[in-house]
């Protein structure tokens, strides 16, 4: 049984598991789609009631039905390198591949289903309070009159984009800001804005979930930053980052969390305040994991190569208690 | 409780669905989406583990836990029709949106996720075989000695679009359209390429499936039609659409269908063979009716708010039996 990676070439995390799948001798494919047609070829056959797919990579052909994981890494867009791309070419292709691996049993990492709807901030917050992490109060609104009385109610607030974006890829959103309790909010009605109560953190915390294990790692914050100093991708620190313990509260609404999500895979970030308390901000259901194994030594890509050769039960993606009260 | 349409302004068959509702005295909301930030506002507020969520349309504030039911018809992008539109502003409104109303209980017709699993061709034709369907000899590949040596196995063949893409919807697709048997299929190398087994009809079936409730319509093949008059779409014919008993075989398979794809809403396309055989050629989660219903004179669009209308198990939008093992 073969695992399958679908990503660009350039990928060094990827790199990492790969090498760990190769020690451990189990089978790689590792595909980008927007090598189809130009590289990777596909073919899929649904004759008297029974369905047979291949892939073909290079030379190499395997069978879907031989999939035991499919790992959706950075995948390009298919047929994006093509020899004529175009937009048809690209829907026609991501339809072919796509449609044909899901119907193989092969357990993902992520699902495409529960990547999308886990990228919906909305969706995450609610999911979080459900699952019992503790989430900072939050408004997300195009009324200028809610978000006066919010900010009226919690005065020390922070506003990001709601996608939960990157703010430089492109860059067309600022970083997590720090927001005056007597700002104008005329412009909210302009476009949903996000507002969320500061907590006035001592560490930053990112906990990467691989199925049911749970690696933390924890940042804490620099003394001599100031209060606007909001966002850690962007705020200096004198820290690296450093291994740390999941409080079991937190573990078990954490895989509350995922079981609700459908998620095998996803990158946490919490905020501790001076009381050791962990505030939920947003779960990234592909967020890096190279830096945090760098700094920590943790054996992230390990886990994740152990997660994508073991045999598995597919309705159970992330491998904690099958707890799915929390799903919505 | 209310029902939410998602739609266009111009939408006559979204008002044939609204003047039902509005007789049975069911409150509706109806809002196009592109209209978020112009005419159409939204909030949502997560404090101390609970939500509470508020749309407004056209100074009509609704709560979304008050919603009974969200019926995706016709929406705009989010945000498409704002003073400054932008990419940025569409997924921004588009997260804001989805992501509150997927926190709700409402019933959907049809859930965001199953419907865009349903678009997958590939995925449609193994889950109906599963269902039971009998599914005419399809590949789909882009090896050209996969193709030829299909038409050697079955040399009547069409071909068509993968993603099932509508051709005039814009002008870049043929129609489906009849493939000899010795044509040329080198150029199948440079885009996946879905090659069938041609049924030769006596009939076009249109089943319209609307929860439990399945409307099929029939019309028979033209008389005087040529083997090369395959689409339906664009073939003359003398006569109307009429009704037609569905039978239990099938019947029973399209429920499966239905249970497997979690859609509450779909359009089957059938072909009848000269044994009186239906053979299953798709299933459009979001297929047209009006056309139907005026040459039928079935009511689908009562049928449709009465879905709406109606309490129900979320968990079983299609109303059928919960044969769920047809999933995948």
């Amino acid at each position: 049984m073969t695992v399958l990676i679908l990503t660009s070439e350039q990928d060094v995390t990827a790199d990492m598991v790969v090498l760990r799948l190769n020690e451990a001798g189990v089978p790689v494919v590792r595909l980008d789609p927007a090598d189809l047609t130009n590289g990777v070829a596909l073919s899929g056959e649904y004759v008297q009631g029974a369905c047979r797919g291949h892939l073909s990579v290079g030379g190499r052909l395997v069978g879907v039905d031989g999939l035991r994981s499919i790992w959706v890494r950075r995948p390009g867009d298919a047929a994006a390198r093509a020899a004529q791309p175009s937009a048809w070419l690209t829907q026609e292709s991501s339809q072919a591949l796509y449609g044909m691996l899901r119907c193989t049993d092969a357990r993902w990492m992520n699902h495409p289903d529960a990547a999308r709807r886990a990228r919906h901030k909305p969706w995450q917050l609610r999911l979080a309070q459900r699952s019992g992490l503790a989430v900072p109060a939050t408004l997300i609104t195009t009324f200028p009159q809610a978000a006066r009385e919010f900010a009226e109610r919690f005065p020390d607030l922070v506003v990001k984009p709601v996608s939960g974006a990157h703010p430089q890829e492109p860059p067309r959103a600022v970083p997590t800001s720090r927001v005056a309790p007597d700002a104008d909010f005329t412009a909210v009605a302009y476009g949903p804005t996000l507002l969320q109560r500061r907590i006035a953190k001592r560490a930053d915390v990112r906990l990467t979930a691989v199925g049911g294990e749970l690696l933390a790692a924890r940042k804490p914050a620099d003394p001599d930053a100031g209060p606007d100093d909001v966002d850690v991708r962007f705020a200096p620190s004198p820290h690296p980052w450093l291994p740390a313990q999941v409080p079991p509260r937190v573990a078990g609404a954490v895989h509350r969390y995922l079981g609700g999500a459908g998620l095998a895979y996803g990158a946490f970030d919490f905020v501790e305040d001076a009381d050791g308390h962990w505030w939920f901000l947003e779960c990234n259901q592909s967020g890096q994991f190279g830096f945090i194994e760098m700094d920590t030594g943790q054996p992230i890509a390990a886990a994740i190569a152990r997660w994508l050769a073991r045999d598995g039960n597919p309705a159970r993606p992330y491998g904690g208690d099958d707890d799915r009260d929390a799903a919505s």
